[in-house]
């Protein structure tokens, strides 16, 4: 990991990476589209970037790999980015925002991951909308926008007639569209997490609710400023957004809304079952306890009466009685029934 | 169940449906109706949904089956639903909200329903009110809305002088009513539980709680949102809704307050009653290790005396005296008795 | 009790009691009253009611019994109350609330009991404020507002000589302060429990703690929406409230905010004394360990002891000494001594 | 204590003290001054009060002993003081709180002293400003408003020179350095018990933990409004408050804020000291426990060896055995060391 | 310490050192400059400090040692300072807070350290921005501004080209990434805790819980005034500040709403952490008292059978059997083991 402490005592606007360290080769590739035509160049090459960007078609720019930070000013000197806004690029630990600009919108969210069993791995994508242009960052090669270049090649949907504006919609429906995934297998683990502590709970269960709500945590922290985020974009429009993608933003932040209501409910449902955990051991410690105490409370006496009758003594006219065995044995007997019985009456066992 | 993430990838507006996987055959219902006119076309056929719909009377449509995308998508044709509304309702994981649109409102609740002891069933019905219709959705075929039809039919109230705000009024009243029986038998429960964690409680009090926990989990967060949707109703009236009608708007979202205050109030009490288990259970610990720890001060003592005059040492002058057995049965029982004395003053028995 | 579930598919509007099953006959008193005049009708008929109302003085209807439908509807219909507003009445599990109409105002709040121990009692009083006229309306026969039916004789203060709005304010005045009674007797059990929990807590301190907090909970809840509806009634005054009653509003907000205030602090309360009850049963839980691990370590090792030299071996040297005997028993008294003298230097004891 | 309920069923405006019974004298201070001037006059006499109050001075009238309502109504009747604000003023239940008048400002706030180790004792004090006067109310004599007497005489600061408007901020400074020193006691006890639930807890930290939270909690209920109080009287000022003093507002309002925040820290650090008490109890409890378990696993097995060769059995070959009784005595030793070894293993001793 | 009780009944402006008893010797650096120029100017003597300010350049001044109250009266009586705020300056038990004054804004931050292991120390940054001047004031002579001298003198980035708000922007941009340094280390603290609170808690890891969790609750009380401060200087922008940093004043914002965010996430890491030791401790004295359970319901029985057989009764049949030795041994063992394997079957062992 590189810490965020790293930007220390930098004149602001310095672009530093921040976030894990990672060794794929970054490259940019162009989507130029209309309603027409389409030309898709992947690997774009130096120069290319540094040339004018076509006038007649949109332009996709979509960069993998935000520690390459010299690639991330190059694809951004041509579009005028605020140093500031390249700095936020490729420091990954940014929360969810959205920044109005004169010419452009800048939108960071996030992607995540459900790793092994206890590991959500966190990925950083931004998103600049422009007038003519939208450019696009993620950390790592993960074709998570994937399904957007096949929607654009076969012109399914609205989204090759309509405007940048669309396009930005569509990849930020598309990551959203994602976090249900996420949601969707968080709530698996919940609700097998449930079944564990109602029947049989365990050291190991107590971990995993551990590592779930710590999941679950993180998942929202980033995501409750999503709301915010979205809500703005919809809210207060920017002439940069045309009146008919509203409607869509606005469904947009339904499912943003929604996403978090279903975080809320997990962790509502872990920190229950805690409390029920917690309850459920302190059950058990009980039943742990009264098995101990009746086999002490039926045993111990008993032992007594046989070490009276151990002792050596040269006058204990019992001793010498002929069924002064058997009265003891029969008296121990009836002794540890009926107590046996008491603890049954007041049911401990 | 059918995921929300089975909706990943797909362009915005392509209805797929969310929910529980339903078998019966989906059907609509035509109820035309103005003052003087009812007529009544049950399992309306695909020709019928596709004709003009009639300009005297106010059309109320019901569709019961949503897992029916087509049938959904031919009613709501005809009245030129946004394909992002038509969406939202064949996808039955919504919360429950309100829009806006232009021509017509859209509205989506939760009806809920108590199954077994430990389980809620909730179903999503939709509603759209238009200015000369009412088209309303539900998952399942359960007569939620039979009440309405039989008052449309014998005339009861205002609904048949009134336009189509005050029947989806009427609608919404009905669901929101259904609420206050949901609320009655979980104020049963909570009162039957209440008693058993005070009088006798056990592990099955615990999940009881648990489950019924999640249920009020449930119905809150299907029911928190509703404060905002109906408000919003009766505080900024579209022009759909009549001057008139407002009056009943605010009853309505009193009593969405009134239900929310219930379930606010029973999460408390469940929560009240868990920190009174845990309590109950420690104290009960308590009153167990009493038990093992007086039971051993009073017998262990003892029976090392027995087990000092068990010993076999040849010159041992107490274990030839007269007394000796005598004197040393009443020195154990002195000292056990004392010994319970004391546990009596301390109030440990 | 009647259920709220009871209105369930009836149109709005129509009257149904729901609350306790009350067998009291209602009856209406008429007060009639302007600064010369005072004119009081106890047990007003039918006939009386459906008969105009006078012209020259304010009249202050009071009824009892809101379980008698007819009754409510037959005081109302002179003034054209609302058919909503007269559901309202007859329904006494509203919440407090206020609500403005063309013509009058409209207030329901609730008035509390302690009964025994563990039990509060909830009266539902609503007011109807008009331009000349105050209606109120209780569900028992209890003499509530009665120290004002005084005043109005006595021409005690300002109500003779101020409009229906003062009388309102006078009325509402009165109940607020019964709250004062209310929450000084649940001051006084509070700090009951608050010795008894420091002092001695035992299972009855529990649910004592758990019942209380439960009054305290139905009490916030009807008395924490009563900020909000005399604030409006303070601060957004409508024309039947004159400016010099405005004063008076604030010094009632002033007395809700404070009783409210006094609630909030007996929860904290009883909420860090639960707290404090768990960690004091733990702790004792602690001694009691203590005990039995003391006694266990002192006398299982001398057992031991007594157990060896009780052994029947034929060549057991000891016991062929001397002073074989005296030598155990000082063994076992100076390694018990130590051990208890261990025990005490670790505190245990 | 004479109760809050003491003023059900009066006229709002009859002043009735509420509050502690004081038996001290009630007097009245008068201090005029302005620039050139300075007259004291302690005890005025009740002529005195009646006479009209002096036309070129500031005039500061200090009260001490709010139980003679008498007295209070006296003073107050040259001003005007509205009947409503004489109640809350020898009402000493009463929340802090500002009312503008139309005349002056009245404004009610508290002072503490914290007693022994667990009491707090509250004194309400009443301040009305108007433009050519400032009246003070307070319960006892305590000299709390003395230095600012003396700095009168002394003529240190600005508060000869400006007007009522400096003297009421000056007032009100004194009162809120005072909390500093409230704090600053409550801080060292935070502090001590903050050492003594890490390295000693025991039941009495527990008790004191509980008294130290009550106390913190009554100073929070009595400061947390003054916020909103000095806020408004900085944010919204009346023409009876000069500009010039307005920015020494701010700066008593900086201090109340920073008051409440010591409180809700103190609040922080007593509840995560009461869980880590409780943990550290459980952690106790757990080393008693192993205490109790090392010591019953090491000799109960040794014991029942013990047991098995005190048997009578005439057929016991081992018994016979020249070294059996050697033998026997090794392998208690070493099974009971082996155990010991075990338990050592597995970090228990 | 100096505690904040110390001003209490002195005029207002008073200026009273307040915190830290401190020993070094304060000083004074003028460092002026403009595009051109830049002159620094160590140690300061009193003379030239009440020079007039230079003209032409911008003037940073910078006080170390804030105890020194003489010093810092001098330094800002060149630029009329309000009293108050000079009482602010020496006062370092401040919130952090922003005062728009006519002439400048005053701005009150903190720095923090982590100490050893359980300790932090805060210290209070106050800062002046004027037209033309910019006052710094800290308390010890660490150098954490250093790095914006060197900026300056190298003229790296925008600080010498821009003005005396994109200085205050630098300085308060670099005490921000300060905080980072402080959240990397805290982190770090709270994911080792997380592996000890999982792998193996011990009363230490209580401990380090509650001085982290305190830490925590002091860096949040003074960071989170913070956003305010920050949001006001970045939306309601003075005169002072130019458009051109105010991009830079939002990123700040994000800043510091990232870090607040980060001490969220700790103190939620933190409180479930407890709740995890809690159960964990639980779940251990559950095994604890599982093993005693096992061995104490073993041998005991065990225990009682040789005690029968150790009575010396003198008619015994069993004991003159030839196998009667045998059969009582086997009879044991098999007794034992059963037991055991019970204990098995449950889960116990």
């Amino acid at each position: 990991m590189k810490r965020s402490s790293r930007t220390k005592g930098l004149p602001p606007g310095t672009p530093i990476h921040v976030g894990q360290r990672r060794t794929e080769t970054s490259s940019v590739r162009f989507i130029d589209y209309n309603e027409n035509i389409l030309k898709i160049n992947e690997h774009v090459s130096i120069e290319e970037l540094l040339k004018r960007p076509p006038r007649q078609t949109i332009r996709w720019a979509h960069l993998t790999g935000v520690h390459d930070v010299e690639l991330v000013q190059a694809l951004c000197k041509q579009y005028k980015i605020h140093p500031l806004v390249i700095e936020d690029i490729v420091n990954t630990e940014q929360r969810p925002k959205l920044e109005l600009h004169d010419d452009y919108i800048f939108i960071v969210l996030k992607t995540f991951n459900l790793e092994e069993e206890d590991n959500i791995s966190v990925e950083q994508v931004s998103l600049i909308l422009g007038p003519s242009y939208v450019l696009t960052f993620q950390e790592s090669t993960d074709p998570i926008l994937q399904s957007i270049v096949t929607r654009l090649e076969k012109g399914h949907g609205n989204v090759r007639s309509f405007g940048t504006d669309y396009l930005a919609y569509a990849l930020l429906d598309l990551i959203v569209d994602d976090y249900f995934i996420f949601t969707d297998s968080l709530s698996e683990r919940v609700e097998d997490l449930e079944d564990e502590v109602i029947e049989s709970p365990t050291t190991n269960t107590l971990h995993a609710m551990y590592w779930l709500k710590r999941i679950v945590a993180i998942a929202r922290r980033n995501l409750w400023p999503l709301r915010e985020t979205v809500g703005r974009l919809y809210r207060d429009p920017s002439p940069l957004i045309n009146a008919s993608t509203n409607i869509y933003l606005r469904d947009l932040y339904d499912h943003v809304i929604q996403v978090n209501d279903y975080l809320e409910g997990y962790r509502e449902s872990l920190s229950s079952m805690l409390d029920t955990y917690l309850s459920s051991v302190s059950n058990k410690m009980n039943e742990v306890m009264k098995v101990l105490t009746v086999i002490s409370t039926v045993f111990i006496p008993l032992t007594l009466i046989a070490g009276i009758y151990g002792m050596n003594f040269f006058n204990m006219p019992e001793l010498t009685w002929t069924y002064g065995y058997s009265v003891v044995l029969i008296v121990m007997f009836v002794l540890g029934l009926s107590m046996l019985a008491y603890f049954h009456r007041i049911d401990w066992i």
